[in-house]
């Protein structure tokens, strides 16, 4: 399967060594590490655990300096003396290791690709500047794979397992450096080295926006993050706290971790917390209005001028407040002029643009609109649309367009909060 | 639109009003109401409002007793005199009227759809049990479309609009006798028989849940009601405390209202809150225990006879606590363990399961396996399966087999929490 996924993307040189065969996927194949006639840069190591010491000591002799070691049964299952054995070498040997225990790396640009699920059963996503770093292996495949379906880009993913002499704080620090990559996103469960994950993100997240899913935050998931992991979960109020001073987003879940990656990826920063709402259904301008002031976002009155240029462009019985509500008939041009003119004002920093597809006036032109105005304005813009096909095409549209479009009320809002408390904290401004 | 949408499901006759035509879609068209050469049930209205007024005396006349006024024109726009005018005449000939100001209905079972967006734009739902009361016209369209494309079943919907001489409660009380309705769901911004709907509320939880949005929370939401459909929004604590008393679930959005609704209707009750998780990917299960216990549920460790039972079946690196993990290489069978022997247990009153389809042992067998024991056991299960097209599909046969299938473990603890919620509510014990 690994093999595999190499000769798919990779663009370099593959040597795959087994002691069994002669030749694998059509590919000559190596007795043993040793026997090949060729500079090395990166050994990918799949065997039983107890071969792996044998193996890295042969990577070693090779001159190979990175490895990644997918194969299990190390200190996770108790076995700790058979990790000690091959961080024993690696330092020898000076070699770098992903793993053990792990999924590996995915590449979208180098092609390097150790996922070893199928791939009829788990997309890759394309090229973007997303990357993801994970404790997890399963967590992270889920999220390759639901990237892949959504068309989602990203950079790099590392699932790093148990960390031998590579641990998220390097990966972190490693990512910060890499102009492929915009925006980290982690998953993880614990640390060995708390001070310096703080001291690490809180560079990087002056550079860019790290999104975090801490997993173990109550008494009971802490215990089940002992058996999966082993690590120590830690107090959960330990970790806001840390994530805060670090200017690290928290996310809620796999979906919101990719959703304010999404927006980070694609959106300018606002200046402020003040959202402007546009909508062509009152219910929905009700709801988006609840979930950003519960958010901490404030939706403030327009300003006469803004108001005064939208009334003249629709008709008496839309509603020019905020939220807007151009109604059930409104079509592609009451769109426009509700944009622009909230775009444009200094008052609003970010703005929320709910479009029922269901309505009858209403086309595809208004992605035009959108995509135009999110381009012109360095504002950031994010877009509501729930519903059956129709609305689901025009979703992908959006997206496609690189306007962030969430089904759900609250992700569009909870994206904008998450804007805005990063670039709180860039400011400097302390959080609230 | 509305004629269309009746001669595509409704069985009974239908008879098309129009001064201006002698037929329409094929149909013969009569010049007024009276000229009707039959008795008629309900009348649709969707003339301008000004002629609404001399409409509904037609009607009273041809003893119509139902109506449903589509028209907007009313106290909406500032014209509440026509609507008291409208009133007036209803009460004269005793009629029901539904709206003005509405979309109107749509019922599964006799046809009756008066949803007049296009249905390219706009997906029908099929049969079932959920029913949906809407202050808003357009968070109706949305969640019917949506529960379309999701082919989540629907008995009726009703968008009430300015509920002439019909309301939420009058539609409340009638749902909760309707036989074709196993769950109520409700968007309302406000009402004017706060009372009554506590009342009524109470009396029709006894029987079947009630699952709602109350939208204008916030002081800025508040204000956006009443630019919407002119109600009160009232205070939140008074809204928490009234839902509380009667039982009522609330949901906090669309989906999640949804999402409770659909296992409300397809799984049975919980006895109590102790959830069993089982996973085949490790991060997963701590993040589903976090939901959980966030969610006031217990996940408490496995009796030893669950445990034993089921190390006998799992290979020794497999964790059998509670979460079980699986791991990653989990096939069927030691899913149909797991499962069957949670299911039997008396300390466990639902099932959280998490399918990872990305995994390279796992296949469909899985859904049989799951659905045998949902039907089996009368415990509820609701299922976790996140990813790209091959766990999309699997998703959607879990859906088929009648288990609720959530991509999110958020979504799937929130859904357990609220059957658990309900349950504590009809018990009569007192809400945490």
């Amino acid at each position: 399967m690994i093999l595999d996924g190499f000769l798919r993307e990779f663009k370099g040189s593959i040597f795959p060594v087994n002691p069994h065969d002669n030749s694998i996927l059509g590919l000559k194949c190596y007795g043993r590490v040793t026997d090949i006639p060729a500079e090395v840069d990166m050994a990918t190591i799949a065997v039983p655990a107890k071969y792996v010491p044998e193996v890295m000591e042969d990577c070693g002799k090779k001159g190979i300096k990175a490895a990644i070691i997918i194969s299990g049964g190390f200190s996770e299952v108790g076995h700790p003396e058979l990790e000690e054995q091959v961080r024993e070498i690696a330092g020898r040997y000076g070699t770098a290791v992903i793993g053990p225990n792990c999924m590996g790396i995915f590449d979208s640009r180098s092609g390097v690709d150790t996922l070893f699920n199928p791939r009829y059963k788990m997309e890759r996503p394309r090229k973007g500047g997303i990357s993801f770093i994970s404790q997890s292996g399963a967590v992270g495949s889920v999220v390759m794979d639901w990237a892949g379906a959504k068309r989602f880009g990203v950079s790099k993913f590392i699932s790093y397992g148990n960390a031998l002499n590579v641990d998220e704080v390097d990966l972190l620090r490693y990512l910060g450096n890499d102009k492929s990559t915009d925006v980290i996103c982690m998953y993880i469960e614990g640390t060995r080295r708390g001070k310096e994950l703080i001291k690490v993100a809180r560079e990087v997240s002056r550079k860019k926006p790290i999104v975090a899913i801490k997993a173990g935050k109550t008494k009971e998931g802490a215990k089940a993050v002992s058996s999966h992991t082993g690590s120590l979960a830690g107090s959960t109020r330990v970790w806001e706290a840390a994530f805060k001073q670090a200017g690290i987003v928290e996310a809620d879940g796999i979906e919101q971790m990719f959703n304010y990656a999404r927006v980070f990826a694609e959106q300018p920063l606002p200046r402020g917390d003040k959202v402007g709402i546009i909508t062509n259904g009152g219910g929905f301008g009700v709801l988006a209005t609840d979930a950003c002031v519960k958010n901490g976002l404030r939706v403030l009155p327009l300003s006469k001028k803004t108001a005064g240029e939208i009334q003249k462009s629709v008709p008496s019985y839309a509603v020019v407040k905020n939220p807007v509500d151009l109604v059930g008939d409104a079509d592609v041009g009451r769109y426009e002029v509700a944009i622009n003119s909230m775009m444009k004002d200094k008052a609003i920093d970010s703005l929320l643009c709910i479009v029922l597809f269901q309505t009858a006036n209403i086309d595809s032109n208004v992605i035009e609109v959108i995509s135009e105005a999110s381009d012109r304005h360095k504002k950031p813009i994010v877009c509501c649309a729930a519903g059956g096909s129709y609305s689901e095409l025009h979703m992908h549209l959006l997206e496609e367009a690189g306007v962030p479009t969430f089904e759900s009320l609250k992700d569009a809002a909870d994206a904008l909060a998450a804007l805005t408390y990063y670039e709180d904290f860039k400011r400097g401004t302390p959080q609230k």
